[in-house]
């Protein structure tokens, strides 16, 4: 009887602590769709290196060779992940050629295995650099794989993040180190001038349509706007204006009528702009990138 | 020898016990898409309340704003799951408005997270109603997530639902109590008349094309309907006749030849109609809602 | 004190053990797409047998009643999965007519639960035959799901799947015994002569629109093709030429320039032939199936 309640309170503190045993999560992205299996090949390899790690997804949906989407959604969904996540991207045109396979580890704790092709450039400057390493593909490629040199998602990166997340290998067991550096893409920044805002377009959420700049709440502040205030919207792809009308500002979509325009802070903090239950990017051939500048000027 | 045997002992026991501390599912569902990496957010989100939590997902592919599909979708996944299943549905065109965000618990012990704007209509009136208590905001919503007002399924529900399958919360603990009822959504009833049975098209399949309507098999029977015969099929909308053919009713598709109607039982056994092989509503421009009505009479 | 350091040993120990307990995978594929939530109902059958299972899944996107792509799926991804794995696959266009359903076990150790209706033919011919049972519904069907007929991968296939993942039944629980055979799909073997090797096109990625041959790596090496050398491709559907032109041969797509053709070796190890950051199926009206046969000629 004793011995029982001993093995009771046993099993609840083995409950208890088996927490702490738990895996970093290996969260996945690519611009491989779902529709072909190659995602869930990368995630048998996973699972292969260790039955227990938890898999998730950010996106398969990239749009194809897409490095610049690929690096913003893993800046823009990382935040919201433990500090111990191993994230794999991959968006890798240059394929078999010479691009660097690295692992970036980011002042917070977070690991990015990823092609060093610019994917990283957003996550690095964000989070900061707390190494990068080289994977050593004489240890940390999948047994059997050298004869294949077209995915390196399968053989080498959902392979490598696995070790690393199950604990197989340390960050010191990915490669060698190299210079705290990843291949950079340059992007505008924002600027505040006395009646007007002026930056970017880094993302368009495909699925609604809205439209997103680089100018954080905190410098849109600046100009002390005020709800249902208008401002004088332009938009430019490099010199043509593709884009230029008055819109209100509102916290919510619910305060414009049904298909009228709105800006409003999206749920990253930064000033944006929404078609209401519409698709404002495709109503106006708005598309992302360095080259698409948006301002918005005090009337 | 004998502590060894004593571990094996408790390590087998620990396995057989450990199931009984599981954790309920954590379900979501939404409008989002997956392109975007919103619903990574979520997931991201529920796991940093607790990372053994077990997610799943419904789909996130439901019709934007469509708040009806949202609530069937709802109440026709929800009997699969266990009885204490934490589902999470973001389907909110009110966001930022004063639509309140609810928690329900049914009768059989789910509970559903979701802003009270319809959605949980059907499954309230399936399932009954244990109690409605309202989201606490200022317990129950991400730190830090403020100044954000158009992503509660981050903010509120993904992190509410979370804390409640992880036993973070109770039921008690998600905010006040509140009249037990939801914002309703009317639907037609279905009728069985002398020679014909007549009611609504809740939803079309989508993939398949399959047409459901919400009469049930039981009610269907009482026209004592034989396999083989041939019913006269009408679909209209409003008053509007948009189909009207006769139809044969078999167990199974492969009893007609491809590309021809067939009235079924479908899988949730209401009555139901489809193009073998092909995609009836598409074929005959059919669409879902209490304003398409579907009869079925004996010739 | 000796106690507490007992429990801490003891719940390392577990840790340590505890893996030796996990349960095989439960991987699922359909045609269901992933929009309607039937995917979802599988989920939570499978979740109903056993909540510790862990579930994962190949795609819901073959196409409709693609028998072929089906058995082409599974040959193409279970080498990545375990050798206790439970692959359910449900493209069924049969359903509800006479067509078995079964579980195959590969002389692998891995198990496939589907209709045999041809889906099994490529794994039963790489991997070998253990056994196949026949699924005796009268114990591995969901019960109350009897008036039913149009969705057995919820009510056969993922029930029975899961309770063989989960070890609620062994193999010879899932039903009598029969012939060690499947229903075979018949497709061309490959060939080498002098000059040339000649197969047919399995697969098209759809995603990036790469195609396949089932020309093997090793075949193709009795050419002893070199690095850059050009090839005479000719792909016919039955006897008409849909594409004929020299295509240079290369490791890795970087070598040609954007959207060029390049023969290349697939992450399988067979001969395919893409447009690099192209899609070439599309470009040049290609699809997949036994009779699309292509060659590659030296010149």
């Amino acid at each position: 009887m004793n011995k029982l309640l001993n093995c009771v309170f046993l099993g609840i503190f083995v409950g208890i602590i088996s927490p702490l045993f738990s895996k970093p999560a290996l969260v996945m992205q690519s611009d491989f769709g779902t529709a072909d299996g190659e995602v869930a090949v990368m995630v048998g390899v996973a699972h292969n290196v260790d039955e227990d790690l938890a898999i998730y997804h950010i996106t398969h949906d990239i749009p194809k060779f897409n490095i610049w989407e690929a690096g913003y959604k893993l800046w823009m969904t990382a935040p919201y992940w433990r500090n111990d996540t191993v994230f794999v991207s991959v968006v890798d045109p240059g394929v078999g050629t010479k691009r660097r396979s690295v692992v970036l580890k980011t002042k917070n704790g977070q690991y990015f295995v990823s092609p060093d092709n610019g994917s990283l450039s957003l996550v690095a400057e964000a989070f900061g650099i707390e190494g990068v390493r080289e994977i050593d593909e004489s240890v940390n490629r999948r047994k059997g794989s050298e004869e294949s040199h077209t995915f390196h998602g399968r053989d080498v990166y959902s392979y490598t993040g696995a070790r690393l997340a199950a604990g197989v290998i340390t960050f010191e067991g990915v490669g060698p180190l190299l210079k705290p550096e990843v291949l950079k893409i340059d992007s505008p920044a924002a600027n505040l001038s006395k009646d007007s805002v002026t930056g970017f377009i880094p993302y368009i959420d495909k699925h609604f349509g809205n439209t997103w700049s680089n100018i954080e709440l905190e410098m849109f502040n600046g100009l002390n706007p005020k709800t249902g205030e208008r401002f004088d919207v332009t938009i430019k792809k490099g010199d043509k204006v593709v884009f230029n009308r008055e819109v209100p500002y509102f916290d919510t979509f619910g305060e414009v009528k049904i298909g009228q325009p709105v800006i409003f802070i999206n749920s990253r903090l930064f000033v944006s702009i929404a078609l209401r239950q519409g698709h404002f990017a495709k109503a106006h051939n708005i598309e992302s990138g360095p080259e698409w500048t948006i301002s918005f000027s005090r009337k």
